[in-house]
């Protein structure tokens, strides 16, 4: 396998945000940046050239879905990932260690791995963090997660322990990697708790990973101690790495999260949204299901460049929704992923020109959350 | 209102086949021609650029579903139906006339009209000849269909009654019609009786619409029986109007209704057969669900041209539908209004170029129906 150099350019700095660039075999992604979910190879109900036109630098899929079916061994003999969904651009893979926690109808955790239940038929599994590299490499991702441990935020003594394992599994997954052309991330955990974090972040930093993740967040905590961890964590990571901040999208923790030094982000938030008929915009979110908006002309957001607001009207897209009909899902799926590509990307170009802060506070202060 | 020339310029013929243009005040139709339908303002799960890409040059919307929900009056007031649904090609709308009878909860037709209780809530509602019409006044279509009584097939008291009914109603609409930029066409109805449908033929054809359409047709009566009663139509309606058969769709049912000199088809078909799951080729259905696909690197048809086909293999497709991904429908739906566009276009040069029986032939002899 050829090797690839993953390198970051930082391009500028603005207090602790940052703009850069991360290299990957299958094109630049300009940071900061949201990654849309493609969890079974798929953002949902778009296709690809629809996240092309949002400009979606960088999509996400998920490890455990795409192992269970189709199958990653499957994927490989169909050439990858990117062949097999059709989509060029950078990919982002997950281990598969979130998912076995939170999604399967059992698991087994032990030092070597985690045994767990398909949520699909209820057959047995075993992840561990070799298997887990080998089944991201198996995908073919452009950057491939560490096998971790994403325990309970508030319990000390548990997330001690899910720590350290989560350490010596990052070891695991480094040495078990071969692949020269992906780029494994390294992931701190350390719940809500400042030194755990810390000493993660110091721990994680050790093993030189390409880039690094702050998981564990966005799981049950409270903002300021989400922007409370970030802050830890990131005074520690190289500032030469990208750092991805896993699982947190809405536009409130994207601005505080790139306020603190993140550079990249993943999200379900904006598809899920979509299909339960609610709006992303800069100014808070709308239930497209409102009466209110029943003769309402306009676009959901007057100021919007989406496909969808430059084509539908709020009026049209509630009747959509009223009678039941998939489109409402695709039309506010293009719109919400928009909302946070766009805003990510003029908070690069404000964090380029020098005035980060100032367009932060005012695009906060316009957002009711 | 401004008053539209509807004319229809027949190209060529080849036999009993045509080639023409119907000129619309939203652009000129080529025909033949298969119209998607969007039943309730949108073709399920397609954007307009989908449709426009799909080279869609007609489609049809329900006036019994829109009256429904989200109501022709709001409709008219937000522009009408093209505004609304953000398509500026041609729209057809059907009367309601075959929903009444066959979708809602209860109906009881009478020499003045039908009442009928709505599928969606039990409310009830009347439908008359003019109140047909109005409702597709508001939602401004470019063709608008004359109320109609569509009969159980076989039973010739029966067909006999609702054909003198659908006459008497075809001359109330044509007297209710108040703009001059929608063109009214009249259907022929006598369910599988050749004198019958002969008898309708002249009425209507003496009513002097632009446009014609023969009803009642797909609606459990055998192929060669609605061969010979296109045939019986077909020698009496004026060659230099359109003739529609209403509701049909399949491969097969669109060369033979060609080659009787059918113009213009509609049918829910490759929308349909999408959610189920099934391509439709120009060799045939195939179920991608089948598990002989969940290897195959091949596009669904490895000469076709659409954009599904173009980018996505069997075995993506098949796994979409089995994770249950709404995107299967969409690429589907792509593929199998592609796959009738396309021939229809290409039947339609065929008659163009003179080879329009052994095009036909050929095209059916691969045909595995």
């Amino acid at each position: 396998m050829t090797s690839f150099n993953f390198k970051f350019d930082l391009i500028a700095q603005d207090g602790d945000a940052r703009a850069g660039v991360f290299h990957t075999p299958h094109g630049d992604i300009p940071t900061p940046i949201f990654a849309p979910v493609g969890t079974q190879a798929t953002v949902k109900s778009l296709t690809q050239r629809h996240l092309k036109e949002l400009d979606a630098k960088l999509i996400l899929a998920n490890t455990y879905h795409l192992y269970l079916r189709p199958g990653d061994e499957l994927i490989a003999e169909l050439g990858g990932l990117h062949q097999f969904m059709s989509w060029d651009g950078p990919i982002l893979t997950d281990s598969g260690g979130y998912q076995v926690f939170s999604l399967s109808d059992m698991n087994a955790i032990d030092e070597d791995g985690v045994t767990f239940k398909s949520h699909i038929d209820g057959s047995t599994h075993r992840f561990t963090p070799e298997r887990s590299v080998q089944i991201q490499e198996n995908l073919g991702s452009d950057i491939i997660m560490a096998f971790d441990e994403c325990a309970e935020p508030y319990d000390r003594e548990y997330n001690e322990r899910a720590m350290q394992r989560t350490h010596r599994w990052a070891e695991r997954c480094q040495k078990a990697k071969t692949r020269g052309d992906q780029a494994l991330f390294g992931i701190v955990q350390g719940g809500v708790f400042p030194d755990l974090r810390a000493a993660s972040a110091e721990f994680i930093s050790g093993l030189d990973f390409p880039g690094n993740a702050i998981g564990g967040l966005s799981v049950g905590e409270t903002k300021d101690e989400m922007s409370a961890m970030i802050e830890v964590v990131n005074a520690i990571l190289p500032a030469h790495k990208p750092r991805y901040l896993m699982g947190v999208g809405t536009p409130l923790d994207l601005v505080e999260g790139i306020r603190r030094g993140i550079d990249i982000f993943d999200c379900v938030l904006p598809t899920r949204l979509a299909r339960h008929n609610a709006a992303m915009t800069d100014n808070g979110r709308m239930n497209m299901m409102n009466a209110q908006y029943a003769t309402d002309e306009r676009p959901i957001s007057e100021t919007c460049t989406c496909y969808t607001c430059q084509n539908y009207s709020r009026a049209y897209i509630r009747h959509l929704i009223q009678a039941r009909e998939l489109l409402s899902g695709t039309l506010l799926s293009i719109h919400n992923i928009h909302t946070l590509v766009n805003l990510t990307r003029n908070l690069r170009t404000a964090i380029i020109e020098g005035r980060f802060e100032r367009f932060a506070d005012d695009y906060l202060a316009n957002l009711s959350t």
